[in-house]
C-alpha cells in the first residue's frame, strides 16, 4: 500500500471502475451516441439534486457553475445577498461584485452558521434583493448550513435562492425541489467521487424567467446556450465537453445509485460522528460549532505549539495520510480531514491511527491509539 | 475493427497510452507532486506553442480561452478588430461584444483568408484598436491565415495580437516568439490529441501590462489569477483543474516530442496534400481556394444531389468513419475531413476507401478506388 491516502475535502478517491470508464475511447460530442451518454448522466445528475428539472454539466470547476449561476441573472447594478462565512461564501461575493452587481453581505463568523431568521431579516430590510447566494457545506471551515430550513423562509419572497453544494451533493442531505432552490451548483470532485474538471448546474423555471430577462455577462458560462444546446438533437453541449470526464461522473452516478442515496448519506453522517469523536478523543479541538460541523469535512483547530508542516508533513511524509490545511487567514490554524465520496471505516483507521502516531512523535503525551478506538467505537 | 474511426476536426484519436496515463491516481491539485506534473506540463506546452513565455492550462474547452484572452484585456469600450471569416472568427466576435468592446469587423468571406495588407489597412484606419483577434486555422471553412506574415505587420503597430490556435497547435507552424503572438490560446484535444477539456494559453510581457491595466470581466477566466497560482510554492492553478486531463495532455506532448514537431507538421502537411489530391481524384471540389487551405482539415463542397445524412450517414453506418459535416450556414453544403492528431495514410486510405464506396453506392460513376490511389501516390 504505497499510495499516499487522500483524506481531503476534495479531490476524492476515485473507484477503479470510475477510472476504467473514463479511458474509454473518446467519441463525437456532436454525436448521436454521445447525445444519449450525456442526456443519461445529467438525468442522473438530476436525480441526485433531487429536482425534476433538467441538470447539466460544464466542463470546469465548481467555481465555474457559481460564476455561471450569477453571471446568468445579474444586470448591473442588482443587489445580491451573499451570505459569507468562508472562503466559498467569498467567492460567491467576488463574483457578484465582478459582474458589477450590488453586493448585500451577511457576515458570519467563520466557524458558525447563519441562521433561518438572519436570512429573514436581511430580506425583510431590502426588498429589491434579486438573489441570495449561499454555501451549503463551507470547505474551508467545515460548516453546514440548515439549507431546508432557509428555503421554508425563501417560500415567502421572490428572491432566487442560489446554493452551492459543491461539497456536500451526494454526501450530505440536498433536496432541490423540496427545499425550493431555484439554483443549485454542484461539483465532480466531492462526494460524487469522480475525478476533478466537472461542475453541474440545475434551475427552476423560476430561475430560468430570470435568466431570460437578462443578457449574460459571461460567453462560455452562459446558461441560455447549455440550455439551447441540450435540448438539440442530438443534445449536446454548447463548446466541446470534457468527454472522458463525463464517461467518469457517469459511472460515478451510476455507483451511487447501487449504494442508494440515502445509504450513501448515512455513510457519510456516520463517518463525520466518528470523526469528531476521534479528533475529541486525541485531546483535539474542533474549530466549528459542534452542532453546525459538516457531514463531509472536519474542520481542527491546530494543536498549540505546533506547525502545520510538521503535523500535515509527518501525516503526508511519514505515513502516508494526506490532509488539508486552513486557507488565507486559517493557514496554520485550522486542519481539515476530508470524509466524502468512497469513505469508510477503513480510511478513517488509517487516518487516525496516523494522527495518533504523529501527534505522539510531536512530543504529545497521549495513548495513539485511542482515536481509531473512537472510530470501531462509532462504527459498532 | 469494429470501432469508428473519428476523423474529425477534433476531437481525434488519443493513443492508448494518453489514455492510460489518464486513468492513473488523481492526486491532490495543491500538492508538491502536482505542482512538479503541473510545471512539467506547462514548460512542454511553452516548447509546442515556441515561446519563452509560461504557459497556462485551463479547465475548459477552447472557447475558454478565447474568452480568457479577452475579458483579460478588454476595459468596456475598447476597440478590437476581429477578422471574421468563419464560426471561431465570429466566436471571437461575440465575446468581444459581451464584454462590452466594440468590435471592428474585418470581413472576409467563408472559404478565403485575410491577407496582411487588410490587416495593415484596417489598423492604418483606425489608430486606436486595441487588439486583433485572428482565427489560425479557421475549423469551419478549412481555412489557415497567414499567421507568419501578419506577425510582421502587426510588429509595426501597438495592438495586441491575439491568435486561435486551437485547431493548428502540434500539426501547423506555430511560433509565437518568432511570429510575435501577443496571446495564443490552444485546445487539447485538436493536433495535441490528447481528450477534450483543456485549453492552454500563453501571453507576452506587452499583453500582461494591458492584463495589469484592466480589470478582468470574467472571474474564472481571470489570466491574473492563473499567473499569481502558476507562480505560488508549489505552482497550481487557481481553481480544482482537471487532474486526469492534465495527465493525459503531458503523456500527449510528450509524444509529440518524441515525434518531433518539425516532423509532426510534415506529416500533417503530408496528410493535407494527401486528402486534397484524393478528393479531387474523387471528382469532388474543395471548399476553400487551394492556396489558403488548412493544413489540419479539409473542407469539401457536398456534390450536387446529395444531401447530408446521406452522406455522412453512410460513412458512418455503413463504413464506420465520421466525418464533421457543415456548420451554421454551410450546415448540407460542406462536409469536412479532419486530418490532425495521429494521422497517417492508414486512416485516410480508410477514409477514401469508404468515401469512394460512399459515393458508388449513392449512384456516381466512379471507380471508387481512385481516391485511395490518390492518398498512396502522396506518400510515396
Amino acid at each position: 500500500m504505497d499510495e499516499t491516502l487522500l483524506m481531503l475535502p476534495g479531490p476524492t478517491k476515485v473507484a477503479p471502475r470510475v477510472l476504467k470508464a473514463m479511458s474509454d475511447n473518446i467519441v463525437n460530442h456532436r454525436s448521436a451516441i454521445f447525445g444519449e451518454i450525456y442526456t443519461e448522466t445529467t438525468e442522473l445528475m438530476s436525480e441526485i439534486f433531487k429536482t425534476e428539472n433538467k441538470s447539466y454539466l460544464l466542463t470546469g470547476s465548481g467555481t465555474a457553475a457559481m460564476e455561471a449561476a450569477l453571471s446568468s441573472i445579474i444586470t448591473p447594478g442588482d443587489k445580491i445577498l451573499n451570505v459569507v462565512g468562508g472562503k466559498f461564501g467569498q467567492r460567491f461575493q467576488q463574483i457578484t461584485n465582478m459582474h458589477k452587481a450590488e453586493s448585500k453581505e451577511l457576515t458570519i463568523e467563520w466557524g458558525d452558521s447563519v441562521t433561518p431568521n438572519q436570512i429573514k431579516e436581511a430580506l425583510d430590510e431590502d426588498e429589491e434583493i434579486k438573489a441570495i447566494t449561499l454555501v451549503h457545506n463551507e470547505t474551508s471551515t467545515g460548516v453546514s448550513a440548515p439549507i431546508k430550513e432557509i428555503g421554508k423562509i425563501m417560500d415567502n419572497y421572490d428572491a432566487l435562492y442560489i446554493v452551492d453544494t459543491v461539497s456536500s451533493l451526494g454526501g450530505d442531505r440536498v433536496d432541490v425541489d423540496k427545499y425550493g432552490i431555484d439554483i443549485c451548483v454542484t461539483g465532480s470532485q466531492k462526494c460524487l467521487a469522480a475525478p476533478p474538471g466537472l461542475a453541474a448546474i440545475t434551475l427552476t423555471d423560476d430561475a430560468w424567467k430570470v435568466v431570460d430577462s437578462v443578457d449574460s455577462t459571461s460567453y462560455y458560462l452562459d446558461m441560455k446556450k447549455y440550455r439551447k444546446s441540450g435540448a438539440g438533437t442530438p443534445p449536446e453541449t454548447p463548446y466541446t465537453p470534457s468527454v472522458s470526464l463525463i464517461y467518469a461522473i457517469f459511472e460515478a452516478l451510476k455507483i451511487i445509485k447501487e449504494e442508494g442515496l440515502d445509504n450513501r448519506i448515512t455513510r457519510h453522517e456516520t463517518a463525520a460522528k466518528a470523526t469528531r469523536n476521534a479528533v475529541k478523543a486525541l485531546g483535539l479541538e474542533l474549530f466549528p460549532k459542534e452542532e453546525v460541523s459538516s457531514t463531509t469535512v472536519t474542520a481542527v483547530k491546530m494543536p498549540e505549539g505546533v506547525t502545520d508542516p510538521q503535523l500535515r508533513g509527518t501525516m503526508r511524509n511519514e505515513y502516508k495520510v494526506e490532509l488539508a490545511g486552513g486557507q488565507d487567514h486559517l493557514k496554520g490554524n485550522i486542519f481539515r480531514i476530508g470524509h466524502m465520496g468512497n469513505i469508510t471505516y477503513k480510511e478513517l483507521a488509517i487516518t487516525f491511527s496516523a494522527l495518533g502516531m504523529t501527534l505522539k512523535k510531536l512530543g504529545f503525551d497521549i495513548d495513539p491509539g485511542v482515536g481509531v478506538s473512537a472510530i470501531s467505537n462509532s462504527y459498532i
